[in-house]
């Protein structure tokens, strides 16, 4: 089965972005990861800034899509002017993913990316996890965090990113079944899977 | 980190013991997976037929131990001679699985091998799935399976084993999480993961 374009799903502080820059450099191929919300911003007219914004507290506006779409479904009407923030950064960020990867073989991190290509892309789906304590000291000592208990926040990160996947995707985020790959990078390293996932694709 | 033991936990039909039974020629260490029940047998007294008619209707037996724990549990005693006969086969299996990975490296399928071993051994834990059509495809012609609709055959089969895994070990079978490394026999195809898991072992 040929193919063509990595999406990576990826806990907070796994290591996942950088499993995938690195891929992109071993195979020579585009890496797409911020990028996908420079194109969504030019694409949309929304300011990046908003975009990052609205990412960051993919929950406070998730519970607003949830309120708009059942008054939505209630009223028995779609109405495009009542779309959440969320919803238009996602749509917006879907159609960016959609174009980068029309461009040709790439690899693309997070953003519900493998659900959006799933009829128009041959994906080597990836999901990269690591226990709380690897990924606490990856991101204390990594990206420097040291606001808040790291614990803390990589619990509050992981619930944010599983409601969000599961509100537009419908699946379970990190659940085997949805992905050809799961690996622990805690535990085989990150620079072994770089060279594993390389191999497969 | 060292990784002596190999314990693959798998969709029924997936192809994961085939791998397992592959990766023990390839690595020339013991495969395990109805020796355990040999040895299940031999330690405790049960017979073979009993212990592999428990395993194939997991869920009737597991009834009974919820509703046996949850009267042990109201009662505020614990009586042995209330274990389930889900529970005694449960038990018998974890003895022989713990006796078998002392003997040194070897390849486990199955029986919540990962979880038993958990304080014990350094184990590579590999989840083996793949989707309907593939492990249909497998059952109808490899294992001979014709009598029921294969797809309601693997649905039912799924669910025993998520209930059975759920039930003993407290965790999420096939969640990402739970293992070192999932796969997707069904893509990639199974000599290319043997190779893989070879390598990283």
């Amino acid at each position: 089965m040929k193919k063509c374009i990595i999406t990576i799903s990826r806990q907070y502080g796994s290591g996942g972005r950088q499993i995938g820059r690195k891929l992109s450099d071993e195979l020579a191929i585009p890496f797409y990861d911020k990028e996908v919300i420079d194109l969504a911003a030019k694409e949309s007219g929304l300011a990046v800034d908003f975009i990052r914004g609205q990412e960051q507290q993919l929950t406070q506006s998730l519970l607003f899509s949830i309120v708009t779409n059942f008054t939505t479904a209630s009223s028995g009407a779609f109405n495009p002017n009542m779309l959440s923030l969320s919803d238009q950064v996602y749509l917006a960020e879907a159609k960016a993913i959609r174009d980068l990867a029309d461009k040709g073989p790439c690899v693309i991190v997070g953003r519900c990316a493998d659900y959006i290509l799933r009829d128009t892309a041959d994906c080597l789906k990836v999901f990269i996890h690591a226990d709380l304590a690897f990924r606490a000291h990856r991101i204390v000592e990594v990206y420097g965090e040291r606001e808040q208990s790291p614990e803390e926040r990589l619990r509050d990160k992981d619930k944010r990113r599983a409601a969000y996947h599961r509100f537009y995707t419908n699946m379970k985020w990190g659940h085997a079944q949805n992905y050809h790959l799961t690996l622990d990078s805690g535990v085989i390293g990150i620079d072994k899977w770089v060279d594993i996932i390389a191999a497969l694709y």
